[in-house]
């Protein structure tokens, strides 16, 4: 583990904070921004009349309930820590949220919580997902896991108790992001699920512990979900999901944001393909275009599907020795065509127009060479017949 | 039917070029935009040099071939017709394929052609397809044909089949695009099916009659369905399908295209799932889907689907009590919405940040009113409770 590098008071006033105001307070985050954690706590505490109307009123009912040291004790019971802005382990992509962003991250687990948020991808999805779903969820997990990156999600049933599943099947990375303490079981029935993702991953939240997961908690927790990582898929959604929610978080972090296709007779599926619709959703029908979506430009290229790439495939075979009978730069007569392609030059005259239409061949003075589609393809073919 | 108003010379003269040359050779259709069919035709068969190398070469073969009053006494003994450029039924969309329009359109059926296509959707997808593509093929299609569409299609096994016995079940109207005569029984098994669309429907060609199948005739004939209509939707498509043949040639006259979205791990919708990677392509999950992308502007909207419109379908009954106190334009404080919701200043103030962060409310003055996404739901909600 790092060693934190947020010295003590700060990290006690954030502590303080988390308990006493809920996350995601613009005010709040507005405060801390402008004076810091400790100041900030320190005027809230004193109930200082500058902090303005509106922070006093979202403190007041709590700020006689913080009690910091004792929530910092608890963690450190448990394994866990409280990580705060400027910490080595913070999770750059927080700071995305801007005035939004979490007071700190009460984790359990022995990660390095950033070095593995920087590796994660967001698998999400519905409660009440199909076999279907959960299979993907669980299938792509363990690969994505095996391909080193980490699966975060959010412990719920469903989608994301297969995508941790999955991860941790193949002794892979995985953070929960929960919302509520991460000493709280919750949901009941994933008890031993998340005793294992802080064994062998990470588990992750804004509230310190013993809050209970409250409705409007799980829209606040999403956008961490959205931020900490650089891509967020959702697997199954039905129309009312809440993991388009947190889509549209990652959307406005601009993240990646992709959805698994499913079939429009599914209703766990009306909202992730609804999500296609959306400006900036990529469908992805493989883990290899997740890499593709998150992964870095250049690197990390997912292979093509055969056949997308070239119409080739789809012609017939008279017409396959017809095209490679076309030079790739320089133009040929139809004439030369033929007699190249070993077929009567009727043929080659009723292939041309067709090919032409495609964009595999174009014309070029007098003749044809390849075209725009056809290029590409038909250069590593020869140079891999001449053995180059 | 419509009387046609292209005159019989002209018309010969196209029945003849159409079974001399294969359709969609760029060279015939400048030669005929550039001197008309009947010059054109007249210079191909006395093989004036003035037409150029490439024509005569083209037309050589066949020249001998042409027997135009036979093809066309043919067509008129199965109560068919050549539908020609400038005839009244021609449909205007095949016009966007430039020179590479159709020379002509052999028809069997009793339907206004251009009158069908301009209500046309093409539905197409594999010929092996599952169960659930022909499922979605067959009720989608009636579904559009009871709303007045004309479902287009290729005839061929499959979701072609699925999509042309939708149409027909309900008595809507259907249309085929074959890639041979539409006197030949091809596929086979479909010559009943061929036979009650052109008793229905119509059932359309760019080769005159007794032309067979050929496997490059079905890329050049995709072109057609692309361009008769104004959307395609494809339904499921393996990697090499053909259908995505048809989807690309739709994206290239800035059609419509649409996709099915379907299970990641079905073969079948391994081409039409990475289809939606395609910039322009989109999914569709019902029938109200597609009569929005081929529909104009403004008419025909489909009906959103709930809960991605608005984030308040996932709020707690508490907040979206508070979310109805916010008012619509003049700002309000906390405590006057605490008031108005019934409800503790402290649970307002609680709301407030998920709520802005929703973009549901925002700052305005001291107060908050509701924001970008809350208030077009909002201001409806209220119009109707006032019974406006």
């Amino acid at each position: 583990m790092t060693p934190p590098v947020v010295r003590w008071p700060e990290r006690l006033a954030r502590a303080a904070l988390s308990r006493v105001v809920e996350p995601g307070e613009l005010a709040i985050g507005r405060l801390v921004a402008a004076h810091g954690a400790e100041a900030a706590w320190f005027a809230v505490r004193s109930r200082d009349p500058a902090v303005g109307a509106e922070v006093l009123a979202l403190t007041r009912a709590r700020v006689d309930a913080a009690r910091p040291e004792q929530d910092l004790a608890a963690l450190d019971a448990w394994g866990g820590r409280l990580v705060c802005p400027g910490d080595d382990e913070w999770p750059r992509g927080a700071d995305d949220l801007g005035d939004a962003r979490p007071l700190g991250l009460w984790v359990r687990g022995r990660q390095q919580l950033g070095e593995a948020c920087g590796r994660a991808v967001a698998i999400v999805g519905a409660r009440a997902a199909t076999g279907y779903g959960e299979h993907v969820a669980g299938e792509w997990s363990a690969q994505l896991a095996e391909a080193g990156r980490a699966v975060l999600s959010g412990a719920a049933y469903g989608i994301d108790g297969a995508a941790h599943r999955g991860a941790l099947a193949v002794a892979g990375e995985t953070i929960a992001v929960l919302a509520c303490g991460v000493d709280v079981p919750y949901p009941r029935g994933h008890d031993a699920l998340l005793a294992r993702i802080a064994e062998q991953g990470l588990v992750v939240s804004e509230w310190p512990p013993g809050c209970a997961p409250m409705r409007h908690r799980f829209l606040t927790r999403n956008r961490v979900i959205a931020a900490a990582t650089s891509g967020t898929v959702v697997v199954e959604a039905a129309a009312r999901s809440g993991s388009l929610n947190t889509a549209r978080s990652a959307l406005r972090l601009d993240r990646a944001v992709m959805v698994v296709p499913g079939p429009v007779t599914s209703a766990m599926s009306v909202g992730s393909n609804a999500l296609l619709r959306t400006e900036g959703v990529r469908a992805v029908g493989s883990v290899a275009d997740i890499v593709e979506e998150v992964g870095r430009l250049g690197a990390d290229l997912a292979p093509p599907v055969r056949g997308l790439t070239t119409d080739r495939d789809a012609l017939s075979a008279t017409v396959a020795r017809v095209l490679d009978a076309v030079p790739v730069r320089s133009a040929r007569g139809a004439a030369s065509i033929a007699k190249a392609a070993g077929v009567d030059v009727n043929v080659v005259l009723g292939c041309l127009g067709p090919l032409e239409l495609e964009g595999l061949i174009e014309r070029s003075g007098g003749g044809y060479r390849l075209g725009p589609v056809g290029r590409p393809a038909a250069e590593a073919r020869r140079a891999e017949a001449a053995g180059a």
